[in-house]
């Protein structure tokens, strides 16, 4: 029996550590597949066109939106964000979980769109916590901190949309954590339906 | 925070092992508590009145009913079986995981009851094994094993109402999986509203 691949959406506040998270399954376990997303932000330092994001120009990114070549897509501080198509449906069928991390509203058009997956919302322990990572991250202005903050308290209004909330303390036991998650997610009824099919079969055929 | 029990109904075929996985389950972790049902059927040779079952006359089951000191009770082979009220309330609100053993009629029952309640489908790899470990148990007759297989396949109707299947095919393995579904269900966001309202408190107070 073949098992159908779960696609699974990670979102979070901004500093929540969704990145690390989603890396590390990748790294630990050898069911899942990263999504790279398409982005028209401008590049961190160290990050690679291709690894972190696709990095391209408004004009590329509305060319995939006219030809349906994005499974979501939104504007998140005046950049585009999105999910190409054609990689998550291979991966899909090859059976791998394929983890999106998609900002919220992304997220609730992809529940829409599939509705059988998997949405993961990571926090941190607290909003003070949330804080003092985004400050000692170094790399952000003030403005763009304060910006973020209030966009995590937007975010948090969308928390009860997702499947599952995941804290994100010690990094180790969260990774361990979201893997469960996932692994809880594949003994769900509608993701097993051909095993309780042909279980009906047989015991039909004994009781005859 | 304090963390609230989840109740736990865990249903299956006879013969797919869910006596042995529930022992196991409050021998190895120390979050769950076993409840222990009410029934009017005979002890079978080793069982043990309140260990096993509470064995009770038909009188004082239908009291207990009239006195609404069930969860949820049933009839099943002519007999009745049910869930004492008062000792799975305690537990929910000592933090304890109270896992209940009851047939997709009474599971349904509390489901529509307790919606938070966590709902384990246990099935063996195959209508053939499950055959074969009626059989091999040796102490029913031909005829209570050809009722059960029938009664297996009426109950296979109901199995999408569970939200989880479990293949009861390595107990060690299925020990750990059922463990890890109940660590799930605590992720949900209906069953953190606390952790979630704290966190949106804070971020508004930053974004003021």
């Amino acid at each position: 029996m073949k098992r159908k691949g779960i696609l699974i959406v990670v979102s979070g506040f901004s500093g929540a550590g969704k990145g690390t998270l989603m890396k590390r399954l990748v790294q630990d376990f050898d069911n899942y597949a990263l999504s790279i997303s398409m982005t028209t932000r401008n590049p961190r330092p160290g990050e690679t066109d291709g690894k972190e994001y696709f990095f391209v120009s408004r004009e590329a990114f509305e060319k995939q939106i006219e030809e349906n070549g994005l499974v979501e897509y939104a504007s998140y501080c005046d950049n585009y964000y999105g999910t190409p198509r054609e990689y998550v449906e291979q991966q899909l069928e090859l059976g791998k979980d394929v983890i999106l991390e998609i900002e919220i509203q992304g997220a609730l058009k992809v529940k829409k769109k599939f509705p059988s997956a998997l949405l993961m919302f990571v926090m941190p322990p607290s909003a003070q916590e949330l804080k003092r990572r985004l400050v000692g991250r170094g790399t952000e202005t003030e403005e763009v901190i304060e910006k973020r903050l209030k966009r995590a308290s937007e975010e948090a209004e969308g928390i009860e949309e997702y499947d599952y909330i995941v804290v994100n303390d010690d990094l180790e036991e969260c990774v361990k954590y979201m893997h469960s998650l996932v692994m809880a997610a594949h003994a769900t009824p509608d993701r097993n339906e051909e095993l309780i099919q042909n279980m009906r079969k047989e015991l039909e055929a004994f009781s005859k």
